[in-house]
């Protein structure tokens, strides 16, 4: 028998909706690279979720591929990126920002956030240090929504790490592999305009929320960067899909009538009630998360029980008799699914 | 109304088989980044096409990515790669192999294709500088079967590269985005296996044959090199796909029995069909191509004429009356289509 | 009136006899870079010095360039270098490593050494994540000899860290821009031959042990690496001298008659002065360094005293009544400038 | 007997005056990496020479590194520069441009130099081309004065080059390794000072001018860039010298009382006489060059004859009897040796 796999968010297929629009647009004949009618589309309804006509949408078709592309345009060479030090560009992505030259400047994050005193503090000791031109100069901060232990930031603490960026002269990203999940929370304060207007890019993670594949990177005050070559450096990164609009479908798919947040909830939704079902059977959560990755502490004997008819990751090991692993819903987590877990659970 | 595009190889979606296997498969869980039994299973489909038990085969999104990829991989820091003139590494891929710190040693190209005279008296005169070692190091040699000028290698030809790239102690690199193109041509001496034990490396191009996008690396004598870091390689590129499914799927579809090739059979008929016409019409044609790709030299009149009802691109200016033009055909390029154009052209 | 400097190591020019040297040489005619009988016979002169024939030594200008040259060639793209976390490549090259595309993986050190224990907890760890083939892999251990802080690898410990190397298959280099300061320390147990041959490679710091500038970097056991393209790689890395004589006359001068260990000697005697002159006065001592690097940990009352007529560089500051600071001194550090110093500290 | 070498202008060491001054300098005691009087003064002797108050003055120490420092300073990761085939960041600095991620995109050089109207019709066809935007973007021209085969630009040709630069939106880059010898050539209609208003950037080449080794960047319009990193991007380059004043001393002697002029105007004396003798001899002149590297078209049998007692390199084979050859003068030429050779010559 198969085991129910709570692994990822990224084990299936696409939403049937999409894979509906691919059929109904194949033999229809576009120009390549993205210069197309549902890119411009798909453009055009990103920049309408976001209230903002002014920004620019780029469409890639993956995080690591985003991060390093985004991160190598707004650095100059001596700069480096400050994230968290669970940061997905610090531990995840095979060195790829470094493999373009930049350093990863990583702090000690909490719960996988950023903490704007913590910021402040580095900052401040960077610069009073007299030998600091012989460092890697700070130019950016990189925050991922949801973060990688599926904690979010709130509109205050990212207004201070803004506040900050400006005041020290740096760019803000935020990486939204995981941005549906983030916006939707039930602790969530911060809309996407909001956070549109609280950096100077981000992303909209398409493969972790329904999406065969695909990010849209957003600057949202485009004209503060000179961005007429930055498709370029996508071609350069080996991010320009030959059938660009095979993102545009997508995320046209995704924008229309809401199907992105839609897929979020339903995805937050599974987790809480796997959530509270830990809760009761009193399993601590290594961390108190609010979004589609849950992290309980089981202990050996919870988790060969567990394992037998269910698949989760790893997380980190604690002690001799328990560790932590990582549950992770989907768009396409079943009632079902989640209910024979959250039995499994209540029994353990 | 809309024109009759002849533009590329990558204007439409994908074969309906591929989007009907993506729809059966949707469903399934499976791990990421090409853990999966649809990914093994093409991998084997593939090792089981070149005869090769013993290859390794990868999957990547895109040529750019995978020319960079393969290239970075085996050369070392001080190393460059010799290509035609026109390669695609020289000219289209925004300076990528360069952004990893890599010269492309260029070689006027003869209808772009290397010619084995040419890389030796080029490496002749290389090695008897005697300032050689300030200069980088030819370490490998990159040829396009078939080339962007829609010519292909002879077997003879592809073997004396191979013999000076032993030599000479380089590595040879096929880039195949258009491989199927190649190997189905009238005038093609070589098949597949036979392409596979003359070079180090190559990749069986999707996106123009039939994929919605993906690229299948091989190494046909894996033991050679130590491939066990190449996929984080992949990963820092940005090319790891976390669906890594999706190219599984699509390469099972492609080599289960026999659709690769026959797509490529589809789309060089349809070549034929029009270059026949041009030729008939007393139009010359830049290069004598088999493949699917004709670059016919139009005055401004036939051009304008053409160009009302069809589009293509623009090649190169010749003179001040007349251009070569490329027109490009493909797997789903429809019998009505290329008549609709073979008629315009006869009455030029 | 000019303070007295104790702020490093290279705060003057060269020692008198490569002064000379450099005039009585000065109109011979040689080849450049390096093809010159002045750098064969250094070469020949530290290869005699740690006993090793076989080995292979190439000269460069500076340290940051060495280290950066040598870890460019010894990694696969993919791999980093492990480092303490107050490494020179951590902290103060600006970058340079990450800038050829290689991340600082950062051990917390332990008195700037990287104690083996730790390294091994960090390798088993790495190992035994599942995803670790989604991180930068460890491929080299670099330590320096003597560490940024002053201190040194006993015999023993750096056998330890080699034996790790081993076993998971990564190089060790040994930064020894404070290699003199090292070896002749009177807690230094292993000697220079020892050092050669418990590393891969290691470099001869000229610039701060009375050379106007210069490193000599030597592979002990030159057949295990194809070297033949290694000053290809110094040429790329912009380290090649013109005038490469230069380098072989100052190093002939340090190496034909232990020029080299006498300057580290008296720059080690000096310190030790002060150091106990420290201790005498009950200052303490940030980290019980016994090499040409002194870390007192001075109130600001103790350091407004002392700065009137010594400079020297604030090292880290404490808490708020106290700091510790950098006293560093050279070949050319007089008696007499010590004594001043000394006398100054015993009426704090 | 040793050979007198005409073989480069960097075979012997330094001016006599430059070895006096570190000599006298030595036991100062002087801040590291150029914070030192003596950087200081060479620096405002440098802004006085080209009578610009307002620029910005670096040194380092060798050209390739410097190249590379400029190039990679001054362009985005999509550009590329624009190099005359024979330029050295294309030949003879073993990819140090493509290592730090930018394509040198050639342009056939006319006797070393870019002619202004082939710039023009490579900028226009680049723009021409639909494509463009997926090729490396010139992003700027890089010009040697004089060229790596002695010519030199005119007044004329270099403010034309300066004109497109504008238009097109590219930095003018001039690499001065040998810039002396192309000032006070007697063809020379330019000044330095003009010669620095006609750029972006610039450096004037001490290491085969009298000094050990150095170059002085000049940003002649500082404030067109934000150098507040180029100093750590040195750092990172490998190119901070620790024992920086090293640098100002030597360029202290060069400028403050017209050495640099004299040393270069003695070395092209020395070659006008060497031309004027293969003149008389009727042995032609690959290249018509009046600065210090002169290049006679020698048959077998009279480069047998002249090797014998000197030695020059070879340059480029020509045809089955007959090649050209690289005569090269410096500061150092001695009459006698110019005179051993013309003498020489004319017995050919």
């Amino acid at each position: 028998m198969q085991k129910i796999k709570f692994e990822t968010d990224y084990q299936e297929g696409a939403h049937p909706r999409i894979l509906e629009r691919l059929i109904q647009t194949n033999d229809e004949q576009t120009s390549g690279y993205g210069d197309d009618i549902h890119t411009r589309n798909a453009q055009e309804l990103i920049r309408n979720a976001i209230r903002r006509p002014e920004s620019e949408v780029f469409f890639m078709t993956g995080g690591t591929q985003t991060n390093t592309t985004v991160i190598k345009f707004l650095l100059s060479p001596v700069e480096g990126v400050i994230a968290a030090s669970s940061g997905h560009i610090n531990v995840h992505e095979s060195g790829a920002i470094e493999s373009t030259g930049h350093k990863v400047l990583s702090i000690e994050g909490r719960n996988g956030l950023i903490d704007p005193e913590d910021l402040n503090c580095y900052l401040e000791a960077f610069y009073a240090d007299p030998t600091y031109d012989h460092m890697v100069q700070p130019g950016m901060v990189y925050v991922s929504f949801s973060s990688e232990l599926g904690t979010i930031y709130s509109k205050d603490s990212l207004s201070r790490i803004k506040s900050i960026c400006e005041k020290y002269n740096m760019k803000l990203f935020i990486d939204g592999a995981r941005l549906g999940a983030g916006l939707v929370s039930e602790k969530c304060d911060i809309t996407i305009e909001e956070l549109a207007g609280l950096c100077d890019v981000f992303y909209i993670g398409g493969t972790k929320n329904g999406a065969l594949f695909g990010e849209a990177v957003v600057f949202p005050d485009a004209k503060r960067f000179d961005l007429r070559n930055f498709r370029t450096l996508i071609k350069q990164q080996g991010g320009l899909l030959a059938k660009g609009r095979m993102l545009g479908i997508q995320f046209e798919v995704l924008f229309e009538d809401g199907l992105y947040f839609e897929n979020a909830r339903h995805s937050n939704v599974q987790a809480m009630k796997i959530k509270r079902a830990f809760t009761e059977a009193d399993i601590p959560m290594l961390i108190d998360s609010y979004t589609n990755q849950q992290f309980p502490v089981l202990t050996h004997e919870q988790n060969k029980i567990l394992s037998e008819k269910f698949s989760y990751e790893l997380w980190q090991p604690l002690d001799e008799n328990k560790s932590a692993y990582r549950f992770c819903t989907s768009w396409l987590t079943t009632d079902d699914a989640t209910e024979e877990l959250t039995k499994a659970i209540k029994i353990l």
